[in-house]
C-alpha cells in the first residue's frame, strides 16, 4: 500500500496496519501517566480510535483518556508483538499529539475505517461518538516487525 | 493462592499472576508519555520488571523508562485481553509508584521470581541488571477478567 506518513518507513506502517490492538498512554498536568488498550484505525498518516459502547461507566467526555488529551495533548502509543520465542518480539512506538474531532467529515471518515477494519463496530452506535486522532511526531521501532 | 496486595482483589491478583505481558506507561518532567510491553513477576503485591538483555542501543540508566521514573516515579501498567469476541476483553489498569532497585537482596530476589516465570530469562546474564519495582496505589478492572 501506499506510504502514507513523513515519520512512519513503510514497514512500520504495514506493522500498524496488520494489527488490531494498540496501547494509548496519555498524562494529565501533573504528569500521572495512564495507559489502555485500544482498537484503531489508519489513515493519512494518522490514527484513529472512538470513544466507543464498549461498556463505561462515565460519559466520553469525562473519560480519564480524553480528559487527559484536553489537557495535555502527548501521547505515545505501543504496537507490539508477544511471542514465547523472544527472538520474534517487535513494537513500534510512537509518540505524538492527540487531538479529539467532535462530530464531523474526519470523525465519520474515521467511524467507516474503523467499522471495515473491526466487524464489531457495525452494529454499534458511533456516529454522535467523539474521535481521538493521533499525528505521529516521532517513531521508534525494534525487534521483528 | 495467598492474597498478598491491600489494593488489588483476589481476582486481580490471579489475573495478573496468569498473565506475561504488560504495557507500562511512564512520563518525563514535561508530562511526555512513553510506554512498552514489559515482562513482570508478582509478589507481595508489587510487580517487578527487570532491564534485560533484550537488544537495547544504550545502557540500562539511559534508557528512556528509566529517566522517566527517576525524574517522575508515577508510573500506569495495563494488563489486558483481545480476543475478536468482544465480550471476552478485560483489564486491569494499575496507577502506582515506580523505583529503580539496584544490585541487593530485593533485586536477587526479583531476578529470581522473574527466571521461575520465563524460561527465557534462565540463559541471560541478569545479576547486575537493576529492576523497576511498582507499588499500586489504585486499581481499575473492567470486563471479563
Amino acid at each position: 500500500m501506499e506510504k502514507l506518513s513523513p515519520v512512519l518507513t513503510e514497514r512500520e506502517e504495514n506493522f500498524i496496519r496488520s494489527h488490531r490492538i494498540a496501547h494509548m498512554a496519555t498524562a494529565d498536568q501533573t504528569g500521572k501517566p495512564h495507559v489502555v488498550p485500544i482498537c484503531y484505525a489508519y489513515e493519512g498518516g494518522c490514527l484513529y480510535s472512538v470513544i466507543d459502547e464498549k461498556p463505561k461507566k462515565v460519559a466520553p467526555d469525562k473519560l480519564k483518556r480524553v480528559r487527559n488529551i484536553e489537557s495535555n495533548p502527548q501521547v505515545a502509543l505501543v504496537i507490539d508483538d508477544y511471542d514465547e520465542d523472544w527472538s520474534r518480539l517487535g513494537f513500534v512506538l510512537i509518540q505524538g499529539n492527540a487531538q479529539i474531532l467532535p462530530m464531523g467529515t474526519e470523525q465519520q471518515r474515521a467511524i467507516k475505517l474503523l467499522r471495515e477494519k473491526y466487524p464489531q463496530y457495525q452494529t454499534m452506535v458511533l456516529e454522535d461518538k467523539p474521535i481521538i486522532k493521533i499525528t505521529p511526531i516521532s517513531v521508534r521501532s525494534w525487534g521483528a516487525i
